[in-house]
């Protein structure tokens, strides 16, 4: 039995990630941290669960108060340092769904994990399906170089290319050298068409009503072609990528930013 | 029983319309013309089909010596339209599977056609497959107007995007009011991400080996999205077509550009 | 402007309904009728939208109240039934979106629509993108008459196939032939691999959690393929279909089963 | 520069190793064999490419001719295996591309190779994209458990479901429990809808004109799915996989089965 206590229970995720520990035999929900609530039960909160639950404002009071194995931690990435401090003094193993880290924090981070040998886990994306295609993608890159990234989403979304589809490109091109693709004297009658240029690599973003998110990976060697698509719906198809990352945690001693680094 | 002439038989799409011609039924193969040979039977010629039928260099003295239904011109804009011409003198319904006629081409030989009332079929692509996917993004945008295309080709293509999505994106036009679509504030983080914009409707086009002719046309609307998608192979592909254009030309006493014109 | 009168407003479709009729420029909504409630406003009853809008128990009554241009009806088959027979004395055009009429229904409902020379729709599914397969569908069959249907649903379904493959390859049905398609001596070495047959068109149920509603119509040529998919994520892909035919009602005097007779 | 001799040079996987190992800066192709020639050059063979290399009818001599590091053998099973027990002999490592090794076959080239220290590799399917997929596919099932497979072939095909299917069905069951995918009181109101069943996982056939070869495996999560797809036109797609199978025997000192247990 993995105990878990979980921060920022309000939120999207934070409210599937409830569900999920609470749903899940191996794992005990014993507390949930949040920031306006302190000495309550969750069931006694309008917008939380109806679970008999004890809710803290505080992390120190709650690991204190409940022994526990793992933090579940949905907040920003200023509190979710903060937290994660706290569990590596009281040898918990954080378990981190924010983007946002720099470099230096990761690194810091990295440094007290493994003083304590305690493992963690950041991941900015617990989708696995999103995790396999990137690292199927990366996989493929070495024996089909010629790739190209669609990624579709609906209309209400401000960036293009989506933040998936550049990590997929930048993944790839960890393992691929710089390669213009196709015909060197190719023109663009309409400008845009062969899409945004990532070392040679195209990135083509969709955008419609009625799509949500998805992303497809094509890859093209002579005679045939290798196709790899992750449709999104909704964000309960993070869980099981939260659930994985929380029984990993439990047998590493390091800290592992990413999730595509505990799937074999 | 429909017969048949066919200009411009050493082609590939002239080759393919042979074996057409001479494997249906309803149809007979009565001569072939070609500037190279004449006075000669295909099978002396050894790039010809081995079939026991005359050759012609000139389409006056074929038509002279095998009166015939059904001239399919497969040569050039300039041949074709002497070829039509001919055809027309001689009561001979002509179809001409070319690109490359002007406006002013395809009126003065409407004209002709009309005043004959003689069928006619310039038809640019014969892909019944490709025709459809046309017609019906055509169709489907009357009532889903948010629309984006995606065509796929081989890496040695030279220009983007192809002349079939800009023909779609035309048929669209002629139905749709011009709209910006995507998010009104959205921006690219990588020049290109959103593709080429046609009045709003954006065109992405992917080049990599392994492919070979493939178009995407997908359509959004609140929580649901249509596609429809051609994928061409080869030559042979545009035969059904052509039969078709046969036995509709029989039937017709006009001129008809465009293959999408003839199917219901 | 287009005075509507909705049935049914707290189902999932009504409620949809309910939000369309209240934020369409050219449409009024003047009532709702509700077998639960009566001489209330629809912010009175908490499961309902909070707007200023009377709600009866009964139709007549509502009418004799508010005249109007057109009913949705969006009850059961018994209860749409009568609500329609009432729109017809009171020269309402009733959009009705049940499933399960009878055929005999369907007749008497069409011959009173004929004599008042009323417009009436009754569609069973008002999915726009759905109902464009379909008829897409139907189109290409009658050039490409090798087909085959893959539909694919959340596993929680029970049937298979689906109604709307069934609908699709009946509608094929009335324009091809009965054809065996596949290789003359093809086997299955594993039972069922070739999917269900009707009249030689083979459907393929995919269930799999993560999918919601989607299907992809095949159509195979020599050297080409063509597919028509729709995918559906929620109810609120209905609510263009129910639009249309509010508009397109108005322009009726007879009544029309199915949204795909008014799709041009 | 590694030394290459071809057997089986006349068939269509045979003239594309030619081209390959003609083709690529790092091989030498120094002779090839064939059982009906010999003493001459394959520019004297009328079938063969025109290129300046010796051809035999008898493996021995060929090596005894000309020391070689590599033999890729694309004969059949019986021939095969000869050659690859006198390839061992001379210290040469056995490419092979056949189907039809037995299972005592394999184990008792695995010793001689082992005994010897000599790399070899033994590949049913040289189609790097295929093998991927394959090999995702089972990546991909330790995690989402929920698969169903898709292929896709031209109508003139026998058998269903395709080798590469059931391949794939079978690797997925080494990483997979048995378990009964769908609704547990699912019904087929046709039969055969639901496709074949390999330990609960569906396996569904598509045969149509226009189509080649085609394979889509799908993977479905909690309001996510996953799909890798392969497309193959021609043989050339399996060259890559015999240059890479070629590289990686050089480094080997025991036998492989399967290019999947070389692809990192």
């Amino acid at each position: 039995m993995i105990k878990i206590v979980i921060a920022g229970p309000r939120g999207n995720m934070g409210k599937e990630a409830v569900k999920m520990a609470t749903g899940e035999e191996s794992f005990e929900l014993v507390a949930v941290v949040d920031h306006r609530y302190n000495g309550v039960k969750m069931n006694e909160i309008p917008t939380m669960e109806q679970l008999d639950i004890p809710v803290y404002d505080n992390m120190t009071q709650c690991f204190e108060n409940h022994p526990c194995d793992v933090l579940i931690d949905l907040t920003t990435p200023e509190v979710g340092k903060k937290h994660m401090l706290t569990a590596f003094e009281y040898g918990v193993r954080p378990v981190v769904g924010t983007t946002g880290f720099t470099d230096e924090d990761v690194e810091e981070l990295s440094q007290i994990a493994q003083e304590k040998q305690l493992g963690a886990i950041i991941a900015p994306n617990f989708a696995i399906g999103a995790i396999l295609m990137m690292k199927f993608s990366q996989m493929a890159a070495r024996y089909m170089p010629n790739v190209e990234i669609i990624e579709q989403h609906h209309d209400r979304k401000l960036d293009a290319p989506s933040g998936t589809a550049v990590k997929t490109a930048k993944m790839i091109s960890e393992v691929r050298e710089e390669m213009k693709q196709g015909h060197p004297n190719e023109t663009e009658q309409m400008a845009g068409a062969r899409g945004a240029d990532h070392e040679g690599l195209r990135i083509h973003s969709i955008r419609l009503p009625g799509l949500v998110a998805h992303q497809e990976v094509i890859f093209g060697g002579e005679g045939q072609t290798l196709k790899i698509r992750h449709d999104s719906l909704n964000r309960a198809s993070f869980m099981p990528g939260v659930k994985l990352a929380c029984e990993t945690v439990m047998k590493l001693d390091i800290l592992v930013y990413g999730l595509e680094h505990i799937i074999e």
